[in-house]
């Protein structure tokens, strides 16, 4: 571990105002090499906190945190801003449980200002922060670090078009690293492209100092000399941008955001505006570490690396893997079937089939309401789309799933990867809640495959035999050990059948093997459980409600939200099935804080021993059909 | 009423393609005279329907519709297309119950191709129906008319964004009819302005004519000449727009939306255009109606009048008006509540408090993502802000709600008008979901008052006696006629104890007073209940539970989704509670169609006739606790 001077002694920004310019280099460089060396110990966002780190020194240097408050976008930039904020000597921990979380958490720190896990919020937030210090009379700044790519998801526009309307201390930095061209997304690359390709760059670089040198450095509330050198000042930096100008923005930029003076110099005037700006500021991604210039996408969500050969660990057989492989099969047989993805092409194991069918594959940036009812679209004109997405960036189009879909009756399929626990990523990122949120919608079809080979026949079944929105769920990475002879099936549910059992454990997706495990030591222990296994979670087959009321007790295992979840429903059919024996729920409640899926699992009550636990405590609790019946033998004779 | 010599004859397009140019205009007169007739009588969207009468009639003229296809955005703007579809005769039909709906209706007519009942969907429809139709060979255009209003939605952008980069036949009619400038929503107005000012506006209605009149009107396939006429044509034609420039589209206009001539010249350059076009067309609301005209917002969305006085009926009192007042109050008490509408502020009965304290009055345009990111923003910083919203909207903001607030324990206030039944509007408008999708987010805290002393009572404990999310949801209009002696309650639940009652109904809102009236009925006729009005609906008071379990059977009624809804979960939570005897829930099944508040509770069995006789239907059914006891003394004894 190389030694680093400077920072270890940063305790908090205020350690940081006391260096001065030449200095703040030298700590840039400390910064970038600790975030190499631990990042690529415990995996992490290295690419864009790479380039944000002039940025971030900047901002704590020039502004007064926490008192001023940065909300960055997508949080997972916030690497850097976690090392000049105290916890410096905890950065080892990052994304470990009981560590850093690798997002913004304001439980955290009282630097970390808002969450941010998915993208393209923070200029509403800080419309919202800057408003509230406008009306409570406190005079502090809201900054807002938004990415180009953040700025092709729809929420971004109308948090600048409204956040230009006000008149509060209000600053957004777009950290422009071309992140929206590598993803394609028109829009945005171009305008800022043509931004950047004019010629008053290079006044800006070299004429502008001798402006903002003039600008005083802390007189916040004169804007007397500001405004005389209004004018001057325009010339050098203000770069006709008609869409930030028509949002009310004072739009300043490009600025180089590896050029420490010139982005001090930036943030300084930024300040002195008496409006909302827009500071624009070039960045590189991977900035200082060769391999992740050269291939930023390789290090921008990595799970580790080497980093002297800068070599990644190869990728394992995943259900997002299987999914893409299964789509160009099932795609080279019928020419109907397009695939969406927004802004997540590697991530859902879409790459192939990008390549080798280019003209149905669309990428449509981070716009997930845009791409179902685009999806429901291409539905409509007798398309077969199937939209790859994240469970947790799902939550971001219930409307246009029930509303643009659903009502329309259209056949779309939704390919749900990182299902369940989703690792080292937290609260925002945990895939839990689709099944409680697609249950609330009507006509929803929803498939969770346990194995890889039930994702392929799950995703067939999705494409050719439902009508309306098929949803296949899955989660993140490989499956767990497939037990040796078990079958998948193309039913509805699958039953295993424990001798005289008189306890069904009722069950779906991976950790269906962790409770035919538990099943397999209780019936060791002369316990003997059946299992229900649902392929089909929604709509439920009546005759599982048949068969589970010939039971005494009920248990419910679910990888996902407890309330709405399919817990629930299964419990409300049995209730309306007859069924008065015991029933019980195992599931997720609230938020899951930042876990590996194993112990995220044992967390919630989902490992084997936790379930095997769960049967042996339900079985001593009354309330089987027998007790009731006593019970309901003396109630009777009750007035 | 007025005879229509030439609507009359109108049974499809193809006949409106027979008639000349200056018969069109006579044609348009038709269309709003019927226009001001049928919507006196029936209410609806009036306003926007008579900005669009040219545009409409130009489009079907152009366009070979149905295989060309247009998408309304908002459908409310869809009337004059349904008089020009073949729907004249059944025109006066409009958003009655059997009749032809508000808004556009693929099961209605081949000529309606998306619903769009929320705004600023369309482009990305019509972005997905273009492709398909180019990958499937289809040579037909996808129009997607889109008011500006909808471009202060976020996902317009990534529609926008999107479709820009195709090549598909895609043309997106802008219809500038300046709504966004009436909600005061900055971008899009001041873009749109600027577009409008320029000079070169007079050479396009000059200069035009003469470029486009050499175009092949009917050669779609021949751009051969149209390359030739490019520059002469974009001298006259392209205002450099930058925003639609940078997003892909080939720009055109401004056109005056009511001047036939130039809009069928614009529809046909547009047609022979090898790229997206977006095509922008003033319009004037309420155009052709001098009381329209002057007041476009009264007549946009109207219960009826008096065609020759313009005299709208008085707005009777309402939950909407009761909120806004109680919030007035409360605001003159405490400086830190703020209010947030989408583009609501009439709707939602915030006038008033838009006039008291403008400072604190927040209307974000059509944009709820934003509303809710931005209220959780101002939250962080101390204020009390309140989004008042109707139930069907707040579907787009799912993951703000759940991401960006409640993960971060922020207490916002969710003042959720419109739920339940909602008249007229139909499927895309019913408030039915509010419930069960907020039922799934962590910590939220949902009221349902049934009356107006109610709302004022759980609008003052949403502000203070909750942490987190806080939610009030009521209904539509007024209130239903309270009960003499019915007194609201501060407490989770109310019970009314009917004497010596086995049966318990559960219920919550304003259809209390329909289950107290028919208990009254049943305790006249020898059978009596007891009703449990829940006035917390999340979470539910335990103490409900250890109540309703002493009843031999239970039924919920609920004015909401089945699926998720509050009757499920209370369902799961009588489970859990040891609770076995009859539970049976009624609510509502799937989409509710165009209907009145009281039809619509019929048709779902949520009147007071429909609540008695299921009462007394459940009354027979097995499923009590002796007859379950008995069928344990049997099962005891099988294997």
């Amino acid at each position: 571990m190389a030694e680093h001077p400077l920072l270890s002694h940063i305790q908090s920004p205020k350690d940081l105002k006391q260096l001065k310019e030449p200095e703040l280099r030298q700590l840039c460089s400390e910064v970038r090499e600790t975030l190499i060396e631990t990042v690529a110990e415990t995996g992490g966002h290295l690419s864009s906190n790479l380039g944000i780190v002039e940025l971030t020194v900047a901002l704590h240097w020039v502004f007064d945190t926490p008192h001023d408050q940065i909300v960055w976008d997508v949080g997972h930039q916030c690497y850097v801003h976690k090392l000049l904020t105290g916890r410096a000597d905890r950065f080892h921990t990052l994304r470990r449980e009981g560590g850093l979380t690798g997002f913004p958490c304001p439980q955290e720190s009282e630097y970390d200002t808002f969450v941010v896990g998915h993208s393209s919020t923070a200029v509403s937030a800080a419309n919202g922060m800057a408003k509230a210090k406008k009306l409570t009379g406190d005079d502090g700044y809201v900054i807002a670090v938004m990415g180009d790519g953040a700025m092709t998801g729809g929420m971004a526009y109308e948090g600048l078009s409204n956040a230009g309307r006000s008149k509060d201390r209000l600053i957004v930095i777009l950290n422009d690293n071309r992140m929206s061209i590598s993803r394609n997304v028109g829009f945005v690359a171009r305008h800022l492209a043509a931004l950047r390709s004019r010629p008053r760059y290079v006044r800006f670089k070299n004429g502008f100092g001798s402006v903002v040198a003039k600008i005083p450095l802390f007189g916040r509330g004169t804007y007397a000399l500001l405004l005389k050198l209004k004018t001057k000042m325009k010339n050098a930096l203000y770069k006709n941008s008609p869409i930030f100008e028509d949002m009310g923005f004072y739009y300043l930029g490009p600025v180089d955001g590896h050029n420490l003076s010139d982005l001090i110099r930036a943030l300084k005037a930024a300040r002195n505006i008496d409006r909302p700006v827009l500071l624009h500021v070039e960045t590189v991604k991977g900035k200082g570490y060769g391999y992740a210039e050269q291939s930023p996408d390789t290090y921008h969500g990595v799970s580790g690396f080497d980093p002297l050969t800068g070599k990644t660990p190869p990728s394992g057989p995943s259900f997002s893997a299987v999914f893409g492989d299964t789509l160009c099969e099932l795609a080279r047989e019928d020419a109907r079937i397009c695939a969406i993805t927004a802004a997540m092409q590697g991530g859902t194991g879409l790459s192939r089939f990008a390549a080798e069918f280019p003209q149905r594959f669309f990428d449509v940036g981070i716009a997930e309401e845009h791409a179902v009812t685009f999806a429901s679209g291409l539905s409509r004109n007798g398309v077969l789309p199937v939209f790859a997405v994240y469970s947790t960036f799902l939550q971001r189009c219930y409307d246009q799933i029930l509303n643009d879909t659903a009502i329309l009756g259209q056949h779309i399929v939704l390919a749900v990867d990182r299902a369940g626990i989703v690792p080292d990523d937290g609260e925002t990122h945990q895939g839990i809640f689709d099944v409680p949120f697609l249950y609330t919608i009507p006509g929803v079809t929803i498939y969770s495959p346990a194995s890889f080979e039930e994702l392929r026949i799950h995703l067939k079944q999705a494409l050719y035999d439902v009508k309306g929105i098929a949803v296949v769920r899955y989660p993140k990475g490989e499956e767990f050990p497939v037990p040796e002879g078990y079958r998948p099936d193309y039913k509805p549910f699958t039953l295993f059948r424990g001798r005289n059992a008189r306890i069904l454990l009722v069950t779906y997706g991976r950790i269906t093997f962790s409770v035919l495990e538990a099943a397999e030591q209780l019936a060791r222990e002369g316990l003997p459980v059946s299992v229900l296994k649902l392929n089909r979670l929604r709509p439920i087959d009546p005759d599982c409600y048949r068969l589970a009321r010939t039971f005494d007790r009920v248990l419910f295992f679910e990888e996902g939200s407890r309330i709405g979840g399919a817990g629930e429903h299964f419990g409300t059919g049995l209730t309306e099935a007859g069924y008065w024996g015991y029933y019980e729920i195992h599931a997720i409640d609230g938020f899951v804080p930042v876990c590996k899926a194993a112990s995220g699992l044992r967390l919630c009550g989902l490992d084997t021993d936790s379930i095997r636990e769960a049967v042996r405590a339900a079985e001593r609790r009354p309330g089987s059909v027998s007790e009731k019946s006593e019970e309901a033998e003396g109630k009777d004779e009750a007035p």
